[in-house]
């Protein structure tokens, strides 16, 4: 009874990733029953997967809340965002060029993966005609929408052009984030003064965009910064 | 036994495409008996696809030289790159959210298409495995690549700043670009004067990198600005 229940619940839960969209209970009960899954419990604080550890499979968080840390090519910057399950990790790093992690991902409280090997990720694609093209969907859309970013007007005042920069830097654009950077770093990011930076950011901090710590920057809802 | 030797030039024509990377002749010329493709053949100077056309199938140009061109947002300044055959035109385009090319392509000289519909690309996916994992890899490393591009430093001189602008707007890293763009337009992306794009872009016109035409950019060798 138990058992049946689980998987009810997780039935539920995937439905809510675009990877199992349009798939029927029937389908992803007869995926669950046949697919080997690894499940694994990660306590609060404790990392889900550090930057560099090994992907090449596909990683879900099916429960619980947890943070995603990225780093600047130097790692003189970071920029950590809050985000709850369900939730695909880096889902591009399953297969291609860089089958590593680019990110650190940490629980918030207790956490549960789900995680499919690349074995059984190549049968779900060969067995799933749903699975394939949502799979091939979500990689194409996501390239789309990342190489459309180059070709957008340059954003024209000091206060547009501080948004645009942060905004580039999440995964997901909504919802709390934490962007450690020192000031200096910014104004250089930018190409402007140190002065400019810290009167725009007092600006933004001014109408409850984010809030100015030491070396940080914390904005409790990305999408505000959009507008 | 002309059929026979088409069959052999096109199997030793998609060989160069990492799509097919890993077949064997054998399972190339299967495929080509087995999938449906049109064939198409486009004149010198005639578009091969316009902005806007509808993809959604995979299109490849399997003979002859033709170029590409994108276009800013506002479609104040333009792109256009020399590029020949064999090659994939936007395989992103074929699945996701925007099933219409993004760019124009051209032929230059006579240009042959091979254009395999999207019902025929499925099946294919669904039965050659080889086929489904090159093109989950093509598309996971282009992500990867291009999500990579934001937490590089920036560059720091008003000469990288410049080179990095033009080569960030390239599909293709290396070969003969034009850049239509306005010097004003220029300097309101790097934000920064006119009088410094126009210095910056003699430094580079002397070093041979580029040259500077009416509202144009000649690159020779895009390559060559990466150093």
């Amino acid at each position: 009874m138990t058992a049946v229940n689980t998987d009810l619940a997780i039935v539920s839960t995937l439905r809510q990733l675009p990877l199992f969209m349009g798939m029927s209970d029937m389908e992803l009960k007869e995926i669950l029953a046949r697919v080997k899954c690894l499940y694994r419990k990660v306590g609060p604080g404790e990392p889900i997967v550090s930057q560099g550890d090994r992907s090449g499979s596909l990683w879900m968080v099916v429960g619980g809340t947890f943070t995603t840390t990225a780093y600047s090519a130097d790692y003189d910057y970071s920029v950590t965002e809050y985000l709850h399950a369900p939730a695909l990790l880096q889902i591009e790093c399953a297969f291609g060029w860089q089958q590593r992690f680019t990110r650190t991902y940490k629980a918030e409280t207790p956490c549960n993966l789900m995680i499919i090997s690349k074995t059984e990720l190549q049968q779900l694609c060969s067995d799933s005609l749903i699975f394939r093209i949502n799979l091939l969907n979500i990689l194409s859309t996501s390239l789309q929408k990342s190489r459309m970013a180059v070709w957008a007007n340059a954003p024209k005042d000091m206060r547009d052009r501080l948004a645009h920069f942060l905004l580039s830097h999440f995964e997901y654009p909504a919802g709390h984030k934490v962007f450690k950077i020192r000031m200096e770093r910014l104004a250089e990011e930018l190409h402007t003064s140190r002065l400019t930076v810290s009167n725009t950011l007092r600006a933004l901090a001014a109408d409850g965009l984010l809030s100015v710590g030491r070396g940080s920057l914390d904005i409790p809802a990305a999408q505000l910064l959009r507008d």
